[in-house]
């Protein structure tokens, strides 16, 4: 799309095009729904943008985003300092938060190992990792990192590098979702779950 | 997805999925690509936002965007000022200005005529189409609006109103697109195709 008709419009439509996922005809589409708004409404959502960047900040402990230096997780005092679960984003901490099952603190890595993409263990926060679990009064690393080629990648260096610290190491369970009807899972996650199965408890 | 780690981030999220097809889910992963920007790069982004409502105008002659009283279509004497092609809006004009196959004027209806929606002819930009064509040199006015019960209907209102002047309205040419396999195209695109045909020009 080389014409658009003022440099203001190419300017956003620009910016909106460099998101992930988004192409120069969503982007355009986008932009004009702005162009609906009130001047107002479009400085409230130009500066949320400018406020975010520059004011986030990355809890010291867990990567996780934190407006101050350690986040509201990690200085919560009932929770278990000696589980720590072990995420590829701050994605995956809010969807697990959600599921309010899991009381333990969690170490975002900021991505995964991937050959392919040029990221390796150096430019993910595995060191820290490793000296938490050296100093902490860790006893559990769970790995909740996707069932990909990269994920099990990242599992495997992440427990040869923590194998030296006598702690349990695990991974969250993979098998048919709940309400999942069996003809519908895929062939590798249904051998999974039979491999995985775990007793029944009978209750009388 | 009640918790997110801080305000920064909820507003940022809640600002992206007040666009239109953009979920939570999804604002979430744009949101976080910016947080993986430069303060710098997340700065034009959202200053690109402010300036475009900020700063953008419309052309009075033709309403479309333009930075200046006058847009550089209907500014460009080499145009024909006697051809308008009545279009939805400026995404339209894009599009056909793409194609390099039309020299004439625009004018951007700014929507079409939607009464479910509760979109009339008076929050469209009706009544300048018809002043245009009662004062200018207009010979012809191009409907090319969407081939739905919506564009339908506002080019039977339109054409109802420039009737009185004694100039040619027409509609843009519908049917199998170039490349098009007859066997995938819809029943009423192809139906309409065949009402429609042109003859053949024998070149030898």
């Amino acid at each position: 799309m080389p014409l658009l008709s003022t440099r203001l419009l190419e300017d956003a439509v620009n910016e909106f095009a460099r998101l992930p996922g988004i192409g120069r005809r969503t982007a355009l589409r986008l932009v004009l729904s702005i162009l609906k708004r009130s001047p107002e409404e479009a400085e409230q959502f130009g500066n949320a943008i400018i406020r975010l960047r520059k004011n986030i900040a990355y809890c010291s402990v867990c990567h996780n985003i934190s407006e101050t230096e350690i986040c509201s997780i990690c200085s919560d005092h009932r929770r278990d300092k000696s589980l720590i679960c072990v995420v590829e984003d701050i994605r995956d901490v809010i969807a697990i938060e959600k599921t309010e099952q899991y009381r333990g603190q969690y170490h975002v890595l900021g991505g995964i190992i991937n050959p392919i993409e040029g990221i390796g263990p150096s430019q993910l926060n595995t060191t820290s990792l490793v000296e938490k679990v050296r100093h902490g009064p860790v006893h559990e690393v769970i790995m909740a990192l996707p069932a990909t080629m990269e994920g099990d990648t990242t599992v495997f260096y992440l427990s040869k590098k923590l194998h030296p610290f006598s702690i349990k190491i695990s991974v969250i369970a993979r098998g048919i979702s709940i309400g999942g009807e069996l003809e519908f899972a895929d062939e590798a996650t249904l051998g999974r779950s039979i491999i995985n199965r775990i007793p029944y408890e009978h209750k009388t």
